[in-house]
């Protein structure tokens, strides 16, 4: 059979890697898909970077280089960023080259556009270094789950964050030290912005939930909530009930409508993503037809996405033409299910005066609410106490309307601390 | 395009599954794959199962007629055993039909043959539901992780044991009566043989390292220790030292060459694996490439299994004539690496009479033959003594050779525990 051509966009850490690992695994790669698969060129501006291209591959600074060159088969886009990110990739598809790319940020904003132009001109986009690095999740939700009607989805998909979580919960410190240790380490960036807040983790998500529930959702249908607010003294008051505090992106099917959204919240120490630490990511899976399904592997990192490249370019060149493997399951057009009418359990923690009647006043708008308390305690601390309680799973509505007839009770100190929980009944 | 026919064979629990899920799923499976995918035939002899196949379904006693029906495109065979599933896969795929099957007792002894007639016939031979129930490790490893180069697999691939070993650490039992309540549970079978002696999890590690490995393993190249020597003793002891009791399939690649094995084991108990409890399954990969992945999910169960097998049918369905996703992946011829020369871990515990100079005679024999003691406990009991010990990384022959010197001192009383450590450092 012919080789199949790769032009490579962008020669980073990601970039460099898929170079070094298409050259290092070629015998692999080649018994894996019947062919060889050759680096042709690399699309590189930086003269720094240029020198790290393998001897042999030519080097240009012109993308068009790329499209109009017939012994390239598969466009690889790993600049990152909407422009030029998005007219390279339109012009690559269009020109009938597939396409693979790390990029969520165009994928979870402009998907749509680029899965069309892939599918009129009868080619492939591939993407599952977008979502979850080395850990295949794409493949299995778009291949092998493609008919388990996959119901919910939560998502430990931002590795600064759970790393920074992670150490809060070990080492019982607060958030602002705990950040800076992260960037120290080479954990968080300089700007840790985007992951932080959630911003990643929610194109993460729009991606993720696009693909298993066949619709369509974008980086703003996704709210996101970041771990700046989560203190230390909410953390431990969680190991005390056993939950561990992890950012989450959690995606509902509820009523045929669907809901995606990122939080920090708590979920039970014996729940299988309790367990993922540090850097690592996972994917847990739930649906009538297979139960539960957990994915756990680096969600960063160069070498791993580069492989997770690989594993689409391989996946593109086994398709034959003609082959059906649609590029989006995204077929069904289901409706948004409005957050404040979700149904989770609550953690919620109140500093009150302590006096008598204060917990008799707390209830009070808890019950005229409709919201059932499942435990309580009480921790005092000099003149004022702790009132740390789990709610029963309630509307989201409902506890909203009560911490705010709370927060203005007079026996209360400051704003009432909420956190979800998750993974648990 | 046309629709493809699935003729089943046996319909028990899982083929009754597969049934309800093509009937169930039938539109998600045409937006899928393109095509209609149709239930045609079932095989089966048992008057009882037949009332449950789906109206407007053939139901033949004939395997012949599955074979000889041009309508029939792919043929899922679900009744296990070797005999006559062996002929019965052999005639369907002789014939051109593409076959599914969740066959491992077939798969881990015959497999060769298989895929070879598989590859013959220009035909597909899929088994995803034969190792890991509904988690689609297989596929990952066939394709996202082709070239990946995996070096080490460590599976819990057996549900009824690691529910009894789960079970054990918990509540702090004896296997015996952990068994037999498993049993009542319904989480073991009456006849628990295959599964408590780690022949079964052979079976599957078989057919997972041939896959990632790229070589051939069989059955029988697979030695397996099962779980009835692991004593609560141990268990207790395990613990103290921050380690969990599991069933292991362990797969490596030391040299170039492989060695598969399956045994009761300690892991650290923040070990992704640790958290793997109860009746649930889960595979963990290393490699350079990659670094970690974990998959997790149901073992077992008839909705799971069917739930990879529709997944193997969405991928026959999906694979153009003349696509290339090889049967196998099983292209390299390499050797195995010999057991007694695996380095590991080991936790050992030796009951001795309390008396001066017990330790010191252990140590001489131990260091006499090489191996290091990292760290050492010893628990007094009236006139005897526990001494437990963690070893240092050393060859399993070294350690043979220790113990048998040291189960022959004098002041030793019974055989010596040795359980090895996986997952450490």
């Amino acid at each position: 059979m012919e080789a199949v051509g790769i032009g490579l966009v962008g020669y980073g850490t990601v970039g460099s890697g898929v170079g070094r690992l298409l050259v290092a695994n070629a015998g692999e790669i080649r018994l894996a898909t019947g062919r060889d698969v050759v680096l042709r060129t690399v699309c590189e501006l930086d003269p720094e970077r240029q020198r790290l291209v393998p001897e042999g591959v030519r080097i240009t600074t012109s993308f068009d280089d790329l499209v109009n060159d017939p012994a390239i088969d598969i466009v690889v886009e790993l600049i990152g960023g909407i422009e030029p990110a998005r007219s390279f990739q339109l012009a690559a598809l269009q020109a009938g080259k597939a396409l693979v790319t790390a990029n969520k940020q165009l994928l979870s904003q402009h998907g749509a556009e680029l899965l069309q132009a892939a599918e009129d001109n009868g080619t492939f986009l591939r993407f599952e270094a977008s979502s979850v690095g080395a850990v295949p999740v794409i493949k299995v939700l778009r291949e092998s789950l493609a008919a388990a009607q996959v119901t919910g989805i939560m998502g430990i998909v931002n590795g600064t964050t759970n790393y920074i979580l992670s150490a809060m919960a070990q080492t019982g410190a607060e958030y602002g030290p705990t950040l800076k240790k992260a960037q120290e380490l080479g954990y968080a960036e300089a700007d840790p912005t985007e992951d932080v807040t959630g911003k990643d983790a929610a194109a993460k998500m729009a991606i993720l939930s696009s693909i298993a529930f066949h619709s369509r959702v974008n980086l703003n249908d996704v709210p996101h909530e970041g771990i700046e607010g989560v203190t230390d003294t909410d953390v431990a008051h969680g190991r005390e009930l056993g939950l561990v505090p992890k950012l989450l992106g959690v995606a509902k099917l509820i009523d045929g409508r669907v809901n995606v959204r990122v939080y920090p919240c708590f979920i039970p120490n014996d729940h299988p993503l309790a367990g993922v630490s540090g850097a690592y990511n996972a994917v847990f899976l739930e649906s009538d037809s297979f139960d539960e399904i957990m994915l756990f592997g680096p969600g960063a990192g160069g070498t791993p996405t580069a492989s997770a490249v690989i594993g689409d370019i391989i996946s593109i060149a086994n398709t034959a033409p003609g082959g059906y493997i649609r590029n989006c399951t995204c077929y069904k057009e289901l409706g948004f299910f409005p957050s404040d009418e979700v149904v989770s359990r609550f953690y919620v923690r109140v500093q009150v005066a302590d006096q008598p009647g204060v917990l008799a006043a707390l209830a009070g708008v808890f019950g005229e609410e409709g919201v059932s308390i499942a435990s309580m305690q009480q921790i005092g601390e000099e003149d004022s106490a702790q009132l740390v309680l789990v709610l029963h799973p309630v509307r989201e509505d409902a506890v909203s309307r009560a911490l705010a007839r709370i927060e203005a009770l007079p026996v209360v100190r400051g704003r009432p601390s909420v956190i979800r929980i998750e993974g648990g009944s």
